[in-house]
């Protein structure tokens, strides 16, 4: 009997994070003041984040340590563990072979208090009483939530009111590590009051609940504001997970040729692909990076690389992405944390320069894909990290056609406990598909006058 | 820093189950034929079980090894984590050392898969196609589903009707794994239908899923029943989590004075305290093993040690056992999986011999004891779980009026994350504690006609 996992002891948990623009050929493109189309400085952001994570933003260091403080709180659940997935493989009569790195081991079940617990750390360390951020699903605002308490920070999220009603679970895990909830549109800000007076039964939005967020922190001294994806500093806190995923595919004696991960804003995919993408550049590998995402939201795949808003309202400095447009409305997939209309600047330069790939799924293709995990490897994903299983499922029939024994790695980003709902819709056949046309895509993209590229 | 987690490498795996029958000083008593009172054979077990099982149930062999199959599907999530709470301890202010065991990490989220592939196991082995049980909350019933998935067996889950309802998810989990589920009492079978002629309305009992379940598995040939607790063979499948344990307080470079586990049927306190029992035994350590219950549902600290049915309706042989009565209704507590009238042979004999400890705590001081838990530690602790925390906490404080440095273990046998709906209700003030009086439990036992031991 082989070993299904590769372990890691704590002193193995990273001591830096990596910063991957230093090893890029085309530099990320600098944010833009709106109004004017200038390039916008460090200062700009100062209302909003503590000035070490806007350092860390624009850093061009390779390396960044990371602090005692948070390598012990990542102790709670890291190093995460690496399995082999013999059942998988056997069930796809496939050469290939497959690995999983599980980030679902965290407190909050998924890849994002990597992050959380960084930002916690630098706004407790610069005064901060107070965080505010926006949440859909909740993966995100349970992180921080997290975060905050370990810290002794006070923790407010905005949730998208649909959400809050459609994920209890999701909220009541925020409560319980101290975090205040609000149902946004709310009537405590002004952009949740011009909402609400507008239509008094909006079901809310991403894009609200971050204006919400924003003008909170931005109004009181004390108050911060925090993002999950996106940013580059919050790219390169999730670097930790490549970083451990290299030892343990040594310790297996083995390499990726593919390395697969769902797609959001870009940090669940950065923080397992930047470090495999250093030794491309740096060693010469040839190692495949794909990110996953939804047929329905196919902004990699689909969209166009551009200046465009970050926010659904306009509030955001101008970023490099690739976009389908700020204004347009995701499909009401189960995955929602990859209902984002854009990418990161770094991951949609990487993207433009071919140094990375996109793959898009449907809906069903995906549920399939995690139905097939289940039974084999036992763990349940949550419904975005099934895409990067379709991604992973459709490379290893390619290689039982080809004859060839390539190493695909999947990140695993989190569990689907409290997604469970999603999968009664699928095995009860009430899983719809949402098609989109390229009309729908030209029409959103076509409403934008924001800077080309 | 010093390490959070102590773990264990595959190898490490226990290659054979403890039998602490082999080391009673008075061994378990039979159980009786409820018709003649006369101790019952093996071959009466025969219908329900299969006879690799039934060997276990009454063998005196102190190790009885775990077969390469069973372990090599344990990997995929054995061995579990132990962690040293330092974080808990610190918010406590105690000089004990505090550690936990957590099984929280494999599939279905408890302990209880464990027990459930070795079931499934020797049932395949002897040509059984489909396996009958019940399940109260679901911890049981999604455990015995993905084991039967690993073996290939159908697997059919009686479902108590007004958990069937209430966790949802946890159907989804069973479904999810392939299983199918029904909501008890059903038209499926005689026992069922009798309870629905009497109450159209019934919101279902353990008792009587119990009862369908075993009537299903008596009609076929190819099905047999399982059972999740209780039973010796169970507690003894369970074993590997005290022997894991062993292995990772050596590695600590420590040993517990005190191991505190949840108490339901015995399944859950048997698997960490048994092996630690051994060493008392075998080694003459004094270790202190003490089963956590529900002030609700006090069998070991308020019941009587007699003869019992196992179930509601008086269908099983005659269980020697501490017990309320088998006509006990314990109160709607959320730890539905503590919510068992008795207690395993084993188990009320080895308390009987005070040779085990037990306590019980009321419902809002298991909740308190398991936000701190869930505040520190980052893991959200099952309402059944948080009974041992609650205990825990108490030998803590214990251990700083005394001015003492013991090191206790706390069996973290599950996470809390499909029943967050409990720590709502904690959360929003809507738990209520439920006492439960001497007369009542005089009542209860006063009817039972069953013999005295």
């Amino acid at each position: 009997m082989e070993n299904k996992k590769i372990l890691l002891s704590e002193k193995e948990i990273p001591t830096h994070w990596y910063n991957i623009v230093a090893n890029m050929p085309n530099k990320p493109l600098p944010p833009l003041n709106p109004a004017t189309k200038e390039p916008i400085g460090p200062e700009a952001l100062a209302p909003l984040f503590p000035m070490a994570l806007i350092m860390q933003e624009v850093s061009q260091d390779k390396w960044v340590e990371i602090p005692e403080e948070v390598r012990d709180v990542y102790k709670h659940w890291r190093p995460t563990p690496m399995y082999r997935a013999y059942a998988l493989e056997k069930a796809l009569d496939t050469p290939a072979k497959i690995y999983y790195k599980y980030e679902g081991v965290s407190p909050s079940g998924s890849h994002k208090p990597n992050t959380a617990v960084a930002q916690a750390y630098y706004n407790r360390e610069e005064g901060v009483k107070r965080i505010v951020t926006e949440t859909g699903a909740g993966q995100w605002g349970s992180a921080l939530s997290f975060a905050c308490e370990k810290f002794g920070l006070e923790c407010e999220v905005f949730m998208v009111k649909i959400s809050y009603h459609q994920k209890p679970y999701r909220k009541v895990m925020m409560n319980t590590w101290g975090a205040k909830v609000h149902a946004s549109p709310t009537d405590l800000t002004e952009a949740g009051r011009k909402i609400l007076a507008e239509d008094p039964d909006s079901p809310g939005s991403l894009g609200i609940a971050i204006s919400e967020a924003v003008e909170v922190a931005a109004q009181d001294e004390g108050t911060k504001y925090a993002l999950g994806s996106v940013l580059n500093h919050v790219l390169m806190h999730q670097t930790v997970i490549g970083q451990e995923a290299i030892l343990q595919m040594e310790k297996a004696g083995d390499m990726p040729d593919i390395v697969v991960a769902p797609f959001g804003g870009g940090s669940n995919f950065a923080g397992i692909s930047f470090p495999f993408l250093r030794l491309n550049f740096e060693e010469g590998k040839n190692i495949r990076c794909i990110a996953s995402e939804p047929a329905s939201c196919p902004k990699l795949t689909r969209g166009q690389f551009r200046y465009d808003f970050g926010d659904t309202v306009g509030m955001t400095p101008l970023l490099p992405m690739y976009t389908l447009g700020h204004n347009f409305v995701p499909a009401p997939i189960h995955a929602g944390g990859l209902r984002y209309h854009g990418a990161g600047a770094i991951v949609s330069q990487l993207l433009n320069d071919e140094l990375i790939e996109a793959r898009a799924h449907n809906q069903l293709e995906c549920f399939e894909a995690g139905l097939l995990f289940a039974r084999t490897e036992g763990i349940i994903p949550a419904p975005e990290t099934t895409h990067a299983i379709a991604t992973a499922v459709s490379e290893a029939k390619r290689c039982k056609e080809e004859g060839k024994s390539e190493t695909i790695l999947i990140h695993l980003c989190g569990h689907g406990y409290l997604d469970l709902a999603a999968y009664d819709d699928y095995l009860s056949g009430k899983l719809v598909e949402h098609e989109i046309t390229q009309e729908e895509i030209h029409e959103s993209l076509s409403k934008l006058d924001t800077p080309l590229i």
